[in-house]
């Protein structure tokens, strides 16, 4: 059966001579980007229509439901961003209820300020001493739904987690539609879930209604490419089509569509090898890193998935950021974030040795090197999740007037924006919740040192010898 | 400076190993997509962040908005749609109101259902013979808002339209201006307008608010990119950046914003060389099919747009749909659409010379043989633009319980979906509008022509023989 790339080479090797867009004309030959201008093309005759597909974009779609066995699946253009807006608006009225983890991805909150959706809040959970979220008992979201009655349209769950944390999808599928209620599950993190033995079960074969899945990050299709399952009746499939069209470009990249089904060709024909070279990786660095004390990387048992590769520093001599900092500058090895007391790194199949060993090599010296200094105390401070008392919808609360608050005088004031790291991009502040000292505190030593911290503004007063002060200031709503 | 391209390659040629997204470790080596893959990388040091930018794609961005002259330009990599649905989230309250052409983008409606907005119309205006929609002078807008008062919050215009044509945006800027509120200009066709003497004035340059630019059109940067301009203090700029945040990937791709930041250096470098080839290659195709009769090249005269060359069947020899096909098939020349009785073809500067002079020979070769055959009436209808009554806002309609009526029986139900042709996207009957009889002949003449029509269900009803007759129904708002 022909894909989408292979069709779009026969395009570019044609006599067809193209007189529409894109103004480029695969006509571009400096840069080699050319092999992706050469495939870049729009819907025209043969090519199908991504908002209305019924030729070669079915057919890849139909491969990618038949690759993870869900009723349908569609390719996303505008990332995981994209079928989350999606999910959210079509499972749940306009202004209805939503059950969701409090740490949800930013884009889940979007969804639910356009739809004006009443959020009910799974009490959030991290994982002492490491500050990360973990995942969700089937009991802890039936005690929520029983609580809060026939009100609540879906439940919302991330998982895996950003670290790699799962909940149990099965179990709350189960506790879902013991009540006829859906279950959206942001499996943006788990693509590779459930590809060969040794990987965890993917949330399609767990019985969630709708998974979004990035293939980017774990799977080998491009940045900003994802899909979008759907299984069974609870939500309306010409609904979240629907909203797959409004929240989408309607000129969807070829690229980014070819790049997508080269992936599901790529895991139909390679997932075996993939897998277990993700898993003899991930092996590897457990093994050879098993002497260390003052560094190491936390064991496969407390984070299913082994992509994530928490590298952390288990005394107090150093931070996340700085031995996130360590590795890229001293190392040459580019992590993905920098947590409280962890650095995160991503691995996949697509790996080579080499890189892996960079990075036992690396986490190995770096503890030597601890071992035999006088270990300083880096002042490292777990987050604790403080959970803020709600005082206004979080819609309310983003459209209504501003005004931007010191720091130092900021708490018990009303938060009018998001506040988070980014990444992962979830917020530890949300519109309409009350700003503790706690979060002051949080967001002074997270500004020290030098997180991307989101939501505050600074504002430098200085003279011609340069920068006096840096006065950060938090946007509040307007008290009355 | 160097540009996001620049980094990109000098990361891929740096010992810097990736233990981050994307998956495919930039490690594809097996497809001309490879080039691609080796610039795709995630928001890591030193790459910035789209939604928060402060570097290099705060640089990048700054080059555009200096190419265009506007005050701020934010990359788009969701496509002019996301600019679309983000200009009208940030410029009209939630249920405002909002003066719009009738014939706007789907992405228009879908920011109005989003927002729950009433919109006020333009007029629809065709240009006969041709069936193709026309441009606005002030005095109509300036009407439309005399009558509508104080309520209008802004207005909301596609120039140049998808076959070429502009609307006064000075002019209307200017009535806009006086009532204070913005003028949203949808120049998705327009961005090259203004790069060089003999090309139209571009609409940043003729005092719009907020412009959105599709880079991929008709310049060379890939599909799915555009640029959305803000000019004045009539819009709010947060909003507008929240919006953008809303609406668009929070995993933006490298490629396609290199590809971007590329388009934008082309035209700093070579934007007269550009323009002079599309005029010249305009002039060619007039020139050299000046004798032609029976189907011909519509001239600038009527159609501004010097990329949009509309192939014409002035007998009644051909539908558009016939001559688009013919060009295909018979002369392997790709056209992007086909209208009621034309053909459009996109040039640019990126074309070649040979692809125009192919044109050419086509237009000439067929013009010569319907002059030699004996003209057959291919009874083409020009489609006239019926404004149907609106019964119901368009976002209560669309959400509104649904019933599908076969098309025979439809006139006088209220539409509950958007139908129109794609391309262009442009709905004739939006969802809350009475179906009328002409209404159901031009579906009908649309099916029969086999054009690409969409918002219509089709059931076959067949035995082991075949299909025996397909229904066509229309979804419908339920009558009570």
């Amino acid at each position: 059966m022909p894909d989408i790339y292979q069709e779009l080479i026969k395009l570019a090797e044609s006599d067809m001579y193209p007189l529409h867009m894109p103004g480029h004309k695969r006509n571009l030959e400096s840069t080699p980007l050319k092999g992706a201008f050469r495939c870049d093309i729009t819907e025209i005759y043969g090519f199908d229509n991504l908002h209305d597909e019924k030729g070669i974009l079915l057919d890849a779609e139909k491969r990618a439901a038949a690759l993870y066995g869900a009723d349908e699946t569609f390719f996303l253009i505008n990332g995981s961003t994209g079928g989350i807006l999606s999910a959210v608006s079509a499972a749940v009225p306009d202004g209805g209820n939503i059950l969701a983890a409090r740490g949800s991805h930013k884009s889940f909150y979007h969804a639910a300020y356009l739809r004006r959706l009443n959020i009910e809040y799974l009490p959030p959970k991290l994982i002492e001493p490491y500050g990360v979220f973990d995942g969700y008992s089937a009991a802890e979201v039936e005690e929520v739904l029983d609580r809060s009655g026939e009100s609540i349209s879906a439940v919302f769950i991330t998982s895996p987690t950003y670290e790699g944390k799962s909940s149990d999808i099965r179990g709350i599928a189960e506790v879902c539609h013991s009540r006829s209620i859906p279950l959206i599950v942001d499996a943006a993190h788990g693509a590779h879930f459930g590809m060969a033995g040794g990987l965890p079960e993917n949330a399609v074969q767990q019985g969630a209604d709708i998974v979004i899945h990035s293939v980017h990050k774990t799977l080998p299709s491009m940045t900003q490419t994802a899909l979008i399952h759907i299984q069974g009746e609870l939500v309306d499939r010409n609904l979240l089509k629907r909203f797959l069209r409004i929240y989408q470009s309607s000129s969807p990249s070829y690229v980014l569509m070819a790049s997508i089904d080269l992936c599901i060709k790529e895991m139909e024909e390679r997932r075996e090898e993939f897998a277990n070279k993700l898993i003899s990786y991930r092996k590897m660095l457990q093994d050879e890193t098993r002497h260390c004390q003052r560094v190491r990387i936390l064991p496969p048992e407390e984070f299913e998935d082994p992509s994530k590769v928490l590298v952390y520093s288990d005394c107090m001599a150093m931070t996340g950021q700085q031995l996130y900092d360590i590795l890229r500058e001293e190392y040459a090895l580019q992590l993905e974030m920098a947590g409280d007391r962890h650095a995160l790194a991503i691995i996949t199949g697509w790996d080579t040795e080499e890189g892996i060993r960079r990075l036992i090599d690396a986490v190995c010296s770096i503890d030597k090197k601890l071992s035999g200094e006088k270990v300083y105390d880096a002042a490292v401070t777990i987050k604790k999740f403080h959970l803020p008392g709600v005082h206004m919808p979080m819609h309310e609360a983003w459209d209504a007037e501003k005004e931007t608050v010191d720091l130092s005088t900021a708490a018990g004031c009303i938060a009018g924006d998001f506040i988070g790291l980014y990444p992962p991009g979830i917020p530890f502040l949300v519109p309409g919740e009350e700003i503790g000292k706690e979060h002051l505190e949080d967001i002074a030593r997270y500004l020290e040192e030098g997180r991307n911290l989101q939501g505050i503004e600074s504002s430098e007063n200085g003279d011609n010898k340069g920068i006096i002060d840096i006065r950060r200031k938090i946007i509040c709503v307007r008290q009355r």
